[in-house]
């Protein structure tokens, strides 16, 4: 590697750059714009999203500028002039950022994050920002799918060498904290968000040791809290047994929580193994299970009786493995006060003008323009005014608490895994018009060129 | 955020920590091992993965340790005594890692990754090796994929707003290059790894300047090569004649490569749009398109006779959206110079005992334990050598030259899409001895516990 990794600022795609340079050279670089990002259809067929990315986003903007090896670079590929290379050294951000607090109840077709101010500023952020909310939200909602599955029991994430390399892992986990989990296995997903970390020990430890009883010893007399994973050799004839007898012989030296299994026919596993815990007189020891869970198996699982307590989720979960990506767009939506709209051959890609605000009542959300007066509470807030960060992220505690509570205002219709009832967000009468103009202007003066 | 983010060493599992803390307690932290990372199935049933992820690996391990605030956060836990976070602070990679070259072509249950070094060292990596190579192996086994079922027509990775967070954008768009892509739009990606990066402009453009004439007139006065994309309002009424009305305009000013179109009916639109290229004296002009695409929307269009040249790869690749995870798995396969085994209720988990080597051949692979010599040429090699990196990357150009070579080496059969034949994987006699051994030495000392 040529230059060290010292920025992110071109964290974007080549056209956007290539685009500002254009506006730039016409003099239309600080024309007052509003782009809003949404995403057009419910991830997994949800009745609603989970917002999260916020705290990345404001990471990754506040400060942003491009640094010296960032201008090398760009003048490296021999598109530019230099006096434009200079006045991006100079670019600032100017722009305001609005979005939903982090942990809110979300829905399609309604802006997630909303950028207000020059073209450049727009422009520029765009990739950097869907490609943070897409996959955080995403993560968010899945988790909040699972923990419906779950019914109430502890689920741990445990998907980091699954994610998607490394950012995957690390802000998947936060953003699956946000949709209710309990705790990450990732260590400095722990150490920079705060989150409580979990784990016990794996496969490798009774190798290690060579046999369940030598492993689980070795880790008694080491560690107080100790779930014991039960499946290395042989589940029900050696690991279940060595559990127990470890329990037995160190008493109340060590928190017996339970044992682990991530293999096997875990509905009679579960069973056989809840009936030896009870047999040995250990009824508050828990069942942990992994092995590719999801929202799908865990309701499964309970809907065969399976004993399970616990729920460490993996590649199921920090991939969305059966939806990956959100598709969130980000659209001009006003152009110098005036607005402006994306027509396609696709009627279902025609982007809503407008710069918009979001108003939750008791009977869904209305969408309006800024310039309306609505009932109901407004959803989108300022993050960044005027380029300057004006808002402090609650701790990732109070965010799931809201994420929570902000569910809990949601009928459960709207929350069923399967075929959810689809919520109302209906445009304001003056927003429907001024789409309905907007469509017909755009088609006039395509008929007139 | 209370501490910085100043070190990846706690990007792992709890579990991690929490077992070496017991082996140190124990006193077998430096007991030799052997580890290895493979993965049992075939992403998207295809014949063969490509190796991606080593350059990735190397940064992470090269002067890994625990920074002064890991280690007050792993203190912050109350889970370890001082002496061991002492331990810690003093530790340094003494293992050897042992790999592939990136491009190489690789099978299910081949070691992508090889640890050998004290048991300290093997635990502590595991989770992010896996996070990296699982990864980016899926992504350039996709890219893969995507070039044959392009056939020779240039490919352009345009994932990063749909990948999941900055990493994978990053990394996957570099893995999508050794896979056979031609370009990426990722800008911090063509810095950081001097891949050719590609862009012209978005539909904001357009709405910029209120019209596609307008838009890829001023366009065209600020860039040499020009695409223009032509989907804004009307593709086949004001998009494709304003392309071509500029590029008659501008003449030899500009070099027209063409026009990129990214909603609609692909097959009709691209067939008209070449009539219209056509019938402009424009018969070198290319056609571009974008929109979801993955092998089996260019092979469905292809054989449809849709008239594209070049294409643009987002979320399908990016995500590796119908697969998202390879699910490799890393197994301590020697303790001690002796081998060691994990058996698992699933027989497909149970893993292959002793330090191989793999051998291609003419006529298959062949794994060995390293104590063997066998025909053929060697695919592991040293990169790490008691801690010590040995190895020099070569520039990701040759890389991906290295990773045609290899396939070219492969007969059509393995390379279909669909129902490829399957590759020649053999334990050799050896091996085939040693793994039956170690089964039945664990399936009796169950028996006698």
């Amino acid at each position: 590697m040529i230059y060290s990794d010292d920025s992110f600022t071109l964290h974007t795609d080549l056209y956007q750059i290539n685009m500002i340079y254009t506006y730039w050279q016409s003099g239309i670089d600080q024309k007052q714009v509003v782009f809003e990002a949404y995403f057009r259809h419910m991830p997994f067929n949800n009745g609603y999203v989970v917002f999260a990315g916020l705290a990345h986003v404001i990471k990754y903007l506040d400060h942003l500028k491009f640094s010296q090896s960032d201008l090398a670079y760009l003048k490296s590929l021999n598109l530019y002039e230099d006096a434009f290379l200079d006045y991006l050294k100079s670019w600032r951000l100017t722009a305001t950022l609005r979005a939903p607090y982090e942990g809110e109840v979300m829905f399609d077709h309604e802006p997630l994050l909303q950028v207000e101010g020059p073209l450049i500023d727009a422009q520029l952020l765009e990739t950097a920002l869907l490609n943070i909310i897409n996959f955080q939200t995403l993560i968010a909602t899945k988790a909040s799918r699972i923990v419906t599955a779950a019914e109430g029991d502890p689920l741990m994430e445990f998907g980091t060498r699954r994610a998607q390399e490394f950012d995957a892992a690390l802000w998947g986990t936060r953003a699956a904290y946000i949709g209710g989990f309990n705790a990450t296995s990732n260590v400095r997903a722990g150490k920079l968000f705060e989150l409580p970390v979990s784990g016990t020990h794996a496969h490798a430890l009774v190798q290690a040791y060579q046999s369940d009883y030598a492993a689980f010893k070795a880790y008694a007399r080491t560690h107080h809290d100790v779930v014991f994973l039960v499946d290395t050799f042989d589940t029900l004839k050696s690991g279940v047994p060595a559990a127990i007898k470890i329990a037995q012989e160190f008493g109340k030296k060590i928190n017996f929580q339970g044992v682990r299994i991530d293999s096997g026919d875990m509905i009679s596993l579960s069973k056989t193994i809840r009936q030896m815990l009870d047999t040995a007189n250990f009824p508050n020891a828990k069942i942990y299970a992994s092995n590719d869970l999801d929202e799908y198996a865990i309701a499964d699982l309970k809907s065969h009786g399976a004993k399970i307590d616990v729920w460490g989720i993996g590649t199921k979960l920090i991939t969305a493995f059966d939806q990956p990506a959100l598709g969130a767009v980000y659209k001009m939506v006003s152009l110098d006060g005036q607005d402006t709209i994306k027509l396609s051959n696709d009627v279902g890609k025609i982007s809503t003008p407008g710069k918009k605000q979001i108003w939750r009542t008791t009977t869904g959300d209305i969408l309006t323009l800024t310039t309306e007066v609505s009932t109901g509470t407004p959803i989108l807030h300022d993050i960044f005014l005027t380029g300057k960060l004006i808002y402090t992220s609650p701790s990732i505690h109070d965010i799931q608490t809201y994420a929570k509570n902000a569910l809990s205002q949601l009928p459960n219709d709207f929350k069923k895994l399967n075929q959810p009832k689809k919520y109302a967000v209906t445009l304001s009468q003056q927003l429907y018009d001024a789409k309905t103009a907007a469509i017909n202007r755009v088609r006039q003066s395509v008929k007139e060129n």
